[in-house]
């Protein structure tokens, strides 16, 4: 399906989207949820997640201040999604930076319920256990063959892999796509990272194919990301016109834009 | 009193307003609680609530990410705002989508110190055990009657109760208000929801009677939205001109524009 | 060496700086960090803060919404500061308002880590354990002399003190400084206070005498202030041009308008 269709499709189901997320970005995730037309929900309690997770079209986890009470939660949503079964997005925000973080993602990868994992070089480099340096949230520095990396890794998780970068990888271990959209400015916003997961699981909750669904969030994301740099004088102006350019793109402007490559 | 008058009364006195909130809007809540002139406090540990509910001129609560943690602090909190007495606000954020969220409002409830209940259409309905759907936290479908529900629940309560929506109802059991201002752009912008309970707190904290106090509140407050709306390009340019539109309103804009009627 | 000087020496280095803050203004908080070009990491879990801590160049601590957990969180993470040793604020938010507040600032005090305790007077007179009333985060009134009390408190605790107003007092018990930048929108603004002690952990990264670190960040931060408050008609377009400012801020026009004097 052709990526404006499938924004049209998010807009007109509006579906709900269950975040276990992280404190720092809550807010700009839900946000950019809503902005694409989609209903999000934030919950975390242990007693309601997998409720919550049951009655949603997707299930957007993030580790980001992670806490072992919250990844319990985290399980616990994953479970009850793989029952429904509705797809699980996996930020591994900032894994490689500690033993607990890489421990935790490896907890909740064993749940056999992710769908899509996405990180930056260093964070999805860490996952696979290669060699790289995390430094705290940001990108460090990988070595070795990143895109083999990612095959690799979906190969051994059955998931989809998602690199994000200058150009975005997206692979199931059979197929291998590149996202060219995007601007510098984002790493210039606390938030553009986590808020692209939001935006990849509210795609896949209208789109079973992952690596389809991850593609075009990732076009229509990044595409807005373009326009609203255009004349964005920093960081906070770029950041609010970011969110007014995806409320009001058209599909016109996403099919002529989106670089979505094999 | 009339309307400006009560907002004259909030810059005036600059009232401590605690809140023991949600995790996704909590900075939204504390910045229009400040831009109204009042002094916004977020304290949730056990060991202090009772002591800054004790300082404070109101409270309020909202579950939109409750966990047991949370909902015994707002119990102890609501507790020492009954001995005060001051009023407490409680907002049934997502009241209806899960089992955890009843029980926990239900609780709530039971203290007995529940001035005002705030909730959108189905969360409302859920409160009041009626037949309603709701989505997340976005608002449902209600079968029936929302006006009775809503003062049914109020006489049983003997709480006031505000439900929002393009016309809110605002009712004691006896009186019955509604404050007829507001924009559709609100229900795109993640938090106006919960700022709403704020605003209602914050008037409630230098006004006595809580219909007064409520109508007051969502009419300052959807009136700077109306203003705000004009020329709004997306959800984050209404936003910032909802605060600041909110922040420089004077009195008599307030006493033309708004539309409280019974 | 010169306040020009060393935001330069911030944007060369992008220091690690890993926050145990509160849950209001913590997306402000890694926002002001990056936006001065650090690499902000919030990170408060027990099993990985003191790993955390230890790869980064700076620790800032802030109690505005602390449980008893996250306060054990912080005490871990200031001992692994302490080992390394890199610079550790404290931001003592609302303290002076509740016993909890005041018994957990002790304990932070004894771990002997605190390289810099922030507060407003209030708040540093709670501290220091003289007359004073804390309005909840805002500040309350304070009897006495406020710069002896500084002092005293610098001595006592062999830290760095830093009082924030509308002239800031930064002293180490010998030596005591005014910044006499900013601009009164900033009280107007939740998060100003936090994202101050922010800046000048992240200045305390890159310079190792607290006093030149917090009196170049304060003056860097509120020259920005000043900037972004002509022409602002409310507080959140002050808040937006907060940032933008300080992203693009040139060392001329800090080296022009910095007032840092004894």
């Amino acid at each position: 399906m052709s990526i404006d269709r499938l924004l049209e499709r998010v807009r007109a189901q509006s579906p709900l989207v269950h975040h276990i997320t992280n404190w720092v970005t809550i807010s700009d995730c839900a946000q950019i949820a809503k902005t694409l037309g989609a209903s999000p929900v934030m919950a975390h309690a242990a007693d309601e997640v997998a409720e919550m997770a049951a009655l949603a079209s997707a299930v957007v986890l993030n580790i980001g201040t992670l806490t072992g009470r919250t990844v319990a939660s985290m399980k616990q949503a994953a479970r009850a999604a793989r029952r429904k079964p509705i797809p699980v997005v996996l930020d591994v925000c900032g894994a490689g930076a500690t033993a607990l973080r890489n421990r935790m993602t490896a907890d909740l990868l064993e749940t056999g319920a992710i769908s899509i994992i996405k990180g930056n070089a260093s964070e999805i480099a860490a996952v696979a256990g290669a060699q790289a340096t995390t430094k705290g949230v940001d990108s460090g520095t990988v070595t070795g063959d990143l895109e083999a990396l990612a095959r690799d890794l979906a190969r051994a998780q059955k998931a989809c892999v998602v690199v994000t970068g200058a150009v975005d990888i997206v692979t199931d271990g059979a197929r291998l796509l590149h996202v060219g959209n995007g601007h510098p400015m984002m790493a210039a916003v606390v938030g553009t990272g986590c808020m692209a997961a939001t935006v990849i699981g509210t795609f896949a909750a209208v789109e079973s194919d992952p690596v389809e669904a991850a593609c075009a969030g990732l076009a229509v994301y990044e595409i807005a990301a373009e326009i609203a740099a255009e004349g964005a004088k920093g960081p906070m102006a770029f950041k609010a016109a970011l969110f007014d350019t995806l409320y009001g793109l058209d599909g016109d402007t996403v099919a002529a834009r989106a670089k979505v490559t094999s």
